[in-house]
């Protein structure tokens, strides 16, 4: 009788350690999480072994180098950090790769791909469309290094934007070309696609509101197929208008009628045109010199 | 015989499962583990059990209704997740809760405090220190809900300025009062405590060098038990000048040599005194309204 109930007890003793484990598990997995992946989670977002699967979202970002450079560069990088499956392409407007931002990157935690041209200086005036050339470059390093097997979304995102953790939940699922608001452009709040039975109908928009797609840069992303399929799809340099560089583009890759509308059909705002203030270094040169260099 | 057989396998059995499922856990951990997690982790920041064990950061944002405001708040945001063991206190300037805010916190992920208070209208002219108000009520909040039991360091994060992730754990060490560099400020490329043998001993700044401390609300942090232990230190709103109110406060917690300098003995810039444009909503009068009404 003393045997039986020995044996019962060595026999349920371990299982009752089993459950008490998993238990555990469970607990110490939330805990482990950090509030970064808690809040994507939220989001809907998928985590761990499924990420891998996921299309990588390519970001385009031009750069050039100017005071708040570095401080653009580090708000972008902490936002990016948080967004699964992301590859970040930097084209710097410069002959080479800036000391600054290839050890930026290097240190940034981020898989990131260096690329630099410079625009000759006929191209920088006033009314001119700034970033075509680095824009270009990017779209040409997809063209050569990604092929069809590839699952992406590629994406312009300029380095002084700000971008919410959704805007880029929104837009992986782009098939095609997806849409959506953007906020403080235009001489507006924002500016939306406007939609009617899951279509794009028309543009609600601060100016030249006959624009064939009357969308900011930061408004839309296309799916790295549909890059691929059009080798020739580039940003104009010739004869481009101001503010018609979105329009040139995106006509070559698609019509109004196939655009996919994201956030909640166009009625979110998850991404701002902001714009940082030009640094006053007015008192740089009225005063004396520190006597070590340090990057800024 | 065989009864034995069977006893002795059924207590085996769950004893192997045990093992494989405590393997199991520690791969799963490290997979859950994302980016962010990993970028920290090279910047040499405990993580995981450790973490609570950290002093909590408690960062006092004040903030106003504005175009951008949703914008500045959601990349803080996008930093501060970043952040382990962090707790936000935002304090707005106005009569209320704004919707907006409200509803941004709740979504954020992050350890939050919502605080309001409404600064007088005599105090908001020019050349008058901006969020005195706002700041003075986080500090109260601090000695009402924290106590000598609390580990924690207080900053001041205003919300246009860029935080890089390494300026939080420089300042989680802090003491009693630490100082660092500030990027883009007083007309300068960057303002600096000046350092010999580990003390400050003088200011790099870019105008008015004879303040007591001639630094930037973003270059200094404060031990919670300072906070704690000195309850009548408050930022002065009466006779108080431009300018002068980080020196205003800091000479009622502490001396210029006691301050302890971080960054690399104050030698790198880790933080931005950025400033976002104000936005241009001219075309929002002359052009119809919107159907929906869109938060931005």
């Amino acid at each position: 009788m003393k045997s039986i109930f020995y044996t019962r007890f060595f026999i349920l003793l371990p299982w009752i350690l089993i459950v008490i484990i998993v238990i555990d598990i469970d607990t110490k997995r939330l805990s482990v999480r950090n509030t970064a992946s808690f809040y994507l989670s939220r989001l809907g977002n998928v985590h761990g072994s499924n990420a891998t699967s996921l299309p990588v979202i390519y970001a385009i970002t031009p750069t050039y180098s100017r005071a708040v450079q570095k401080a653009e560069l580090t708000r972008l990088a902490n936002t990016f950090r948080q967004v699964p499956q992301f590859h970040w392409i930097v084209v710097e407007d410069s002959n080479s790769h800036t000391e600054l931002v290839s050890r930026f990157l290097a240190r940034s935690g981020l898989r990131y791909t260096h690329l630099n041209v410079f625009t000759p200086r006929r191209f920088k005036r006033t009314g001119m469309p700034r970033a075509t050339e680095q824009r270009n470059l990017a779209l040409g390093w997809l063209r050569g290094h990604r092929s069809s097997k590839d699952k992406g979304v590629v994406f312009f995102a300029d380095d002084d934007n700000t971008y919410s953790l959704e805007l880029f939940e929104e837009m992986r699922s782009t098939r095609r070309v997806s849409v959506w608001p953007v906020g403080l452009v235009g001489g507006r709040r924002y500016e939306r696609p406007l939609v009617e039975n899951g279509k794009v109908v028309g543009w609600y928009t601060g100016w030249k509101a006959d624009r064939p797609f009357a969308i900011d840069m930061a408004g839309f992303a296309v799916n790295l197929q549909v890059i691929l399929s059009n080798p020739r799809a580039l940003f104009k340099r010739r004869g481009a208008k101001p503010g018609m560089q979105e329009s040139d583009f995106l006509k070559q890759i698609t019509k109004v009628e196939d655009l996919e509308p994201k956030a909640k059909n166009c009625t979110q705002v998850l991404v701002w045109h902001t714009r940082t203030e030009k640094v006053n270094l007015g008192n740089e040169t009225k005063r004396q010199q520190d006597s070590v260099y340090i990057e800024v």
